[in-house]
């Protein structure tokens, strides 16, 4: 076998075969295949496609290319990811409920490269959390407090680790076998047999449209079930921002608040869905018994006391978060409702705070950030303020109208959850 | 500018402007763009195409890459570029032909990777002979006898040879402005204001059809006309092998030969329409009155005594022509016509004999290859020999029915040129 040749297979719109696709992957993960040969193979998959048998070869040895997490000795055990959106903070929160509901949250995140940070990142903004975990530790964790969050260990899905930096930096993420891919990888070597997806849709997300969404979620799915796994998938939207903080303490900040207030919010209506689908799965048992004990949950505070235990059990100190020096002040310059906010500008706006990293060496300022301080088809008068700034550096020229949008009526409702695919 | 916003660009199918690829050029070169990025932008290319401004621009900056050959100082200047084919010896041919027709024929020339060698590779079969001409003895040569060969210097077109290197092992070879620019950065480079281009069509082409071919062809000419230069393009057939030698010393022999013994062949014809129209771009001369110096030197053996003159210019002797120890003769196991060769069959068949280079490393057996013994809609009998094959290896396992076709019927007459367009 020759990789020119699996190339232009690819390139002339070809399948490749599971032989082939093995060899790739072996190949590359050894070195034998280079850099820039993966990468004018990932262009081509990305212009032509792949097919789902090819999509579940990949995946398969994407998964044994590293060692698996065998949580077999654990009951109840259910896992969530999402593909990323704007102000995404939802792990902290459903985590705490799902496991306050009696099921195993075992979870393992990434960092985020991009415009945000990832879960580690947010946690890593506690001062003292440990966000590397042993095997030993992790499951020890779970079995005692109910769930445990670490970072993704070096030795799961190795083909995956390299595929994704490579992806990164040649223009080659968009593309819906490597996405799903990429995650299903991860999450079946993780171990869990149950797993929620929330597939964020819209401008700020990696699936721009409804159909892509629906592509990525069936093919997620029939990936699950080659691999024994329970998933359902919920479409959400990603058009504005998740919530109301952007940023990594700012992040863990709402989630601590969302889970004490709970008041009402996209954000909060998101995690009781999310968290609803798990506690259905976990338990098996149906969706409304599920949802039931969400809200108990979430309303007698034992979710809110499972992320301070978590936390602490993790070593990390709430009361330290860190704070920046200077803040800033966005006002309207116009009266009306607020009919939009941007997610993409304001991740992007972040990002130039401090708070995501534009390069993989680049230090996080976990204290950086957005909060927004009107909520969509709020009332909004001249100098009233939209959005507070904080960072430790300067801040920089702020563009109104590319950041958020106040009209002179208010918009028609929007939906938070397109659709659930099981 | 940022490497990853153009390769998303072209992956959208979106042009890129001039500054663009000045910054991807450039930025090769310097190293700052990597392999990596380089190949994932060149399978966009390939699957995604580019305008013609987008493949000026190109052709400019990799022109701007290296050193520029000055042959201002010499009149009646020109140059000839094949595609490459299957038994193309033509420059052996031509060059003779069109310099003692009273024109100067400046070549740079390449080795070969793949199936076949290149004209320097047939050169360097002559024992002595020299293929690094410094600028001044190349053009010395030119003055003294009309006709050079020089293989490419490191410094002509810098960033064509390192994107060909990478488009060769990343299947990114097939893409016609990735061809146009490729070749026009290093012929406009090399001084030369004439230019014909033998453009092959066919399975063992690049150009496998010829709307291909007549789009390479326009787009060529273009470049040219933006850098000062006539162009004449022929569109020809390259089904079959040109001649019927192929292998590294015994295409110098066959070119020997056809200047010599003028016999009629594809090759001879061909040759006869290529010198033609370089000698009538080079004196500014008609056609029809190059075709008149072209056949006087063929038939009072002027060419071919400049083909000894320039070999023994540059110190090669003929009469050493290396021989390879073992033969072996495929013969027909049927009667009647012999109605087709395959050429890309051969070429890998003469590559596995040793003529070829697999991998860039590989050392060339110059004697290895195979003479065709028969021509198409030649009488075969069952045991007539169609192929004999020369090399130092044993011989691989023979699959008749993929090398030639003897059919009952003889085939209708082939075009040998199918267009000329200037």
């Amino acid at each position: 076998m020759n990789i020119v040749d699996i190339i232009t297979k690819k390139k002339n719109k070809e399948s490749l075969t599971d032989e082939e696709i093995k060899y790739v992957v072996n190949g590359f993960v050894s070195g034998e295949i280079k850099d820039y040969q993966m990468s004018a193979l990932l262009m081509a998959i990305v212009l032509n496609d792949m097919n789902d048998d090819e999509v579940i070869s990949l995946t398969k040895y994407m998964i044994n290319s590293g060692s698996k997490i065998d949580l077999s000795n654990l009951t109840n055990v259910v896992d969530k990811h999402s593909t990323g959106g704007v102000g995404d903070k939802t792990t902290l929160i459903i985590a705490p409920i799902v496991s306050s509901c009696g099921c195993k949250v075992a979870k393992m995140s990434g960092r985020g490269l991009g415009f945000t940070g990832g879960t580690i990142d947010k946690l890593e903004s506690i001062p003292g959390f440990e966000v590397n975990l042993s095997k030993e530790k992790f499951i020890e964790e779970i079995k005692t407090i109910g769930m445990a969050i670490t970072s993704q260990t070096e030795s799961v899905a190795i083909a995956d680790k390299k595929i994704y930096a490579l992806r990164d930096v040649t223009g080659t993420t968009e593309s819906i076998p490597l996405i799903a891919s990429s995650i299903m990888s991860k999450k079946v070597a993780s171990g869990s047999p149950n797993l929620v997806l929330d597939i964020k849709i819209g401008d700020g997300a990696l699936m721009k449209n409804l159909d892509d969404g629906r592509r990525l979620a069936n093919l997620m799915i029939k990936i699950g079930k080659q691999n024994n796994m329970n998933i359902i998938c919920l479409l959400t939207n990603m058009n504005i921002p998740l919530g109301n903080n952007i940023g990594n303490s700012l992040e863990v900040l709402e989630a601590i608040e969302v889970l004490y207030y709970n008041k009402e919010s996209n954000l909060y209506n998101l995690c009781i869905e999310l968290s609803s689908n798990m506690v259905s799965l976990g338990l098996n048992i149906t969706y409304d018994e599920a949802k039931e004990k969400v809200l108990d949950s979430l309303k007698s505070k034992k979710a809110y006391s499972k992320l301070l235990e978590f936390i602490k059990y993790q070593n990390g100190d709430i009361t330290k978060l860190p704070k920046s020096k200077n803040t800033y002040e966005v006002k309207s310059s116009k009266e009306g409702y607020l009919s939009n906010l941007y997610s993409l500008e304001l991740a992007k706006l972040s990002m130039n705070l401090g708070a995501g990293r534009q390069n993989k060496e680049d230090k996080l300022d976990y204290s950086a950030g957005i909060i927004i301080n009107k909520n969509i088809n709020d009332k909004v008068e001249i100098g009233d303020t939209i959005l507070t700034l904080y960072s430790n550096k300067d801040f920089p020229s702020i563009e109104e109208d590319k950041l958020f949008t106040v009209s002179t009526t208010p918009i028609d409702s929007y939906d938070l959850i397109y659709e659930v695919i099981k």
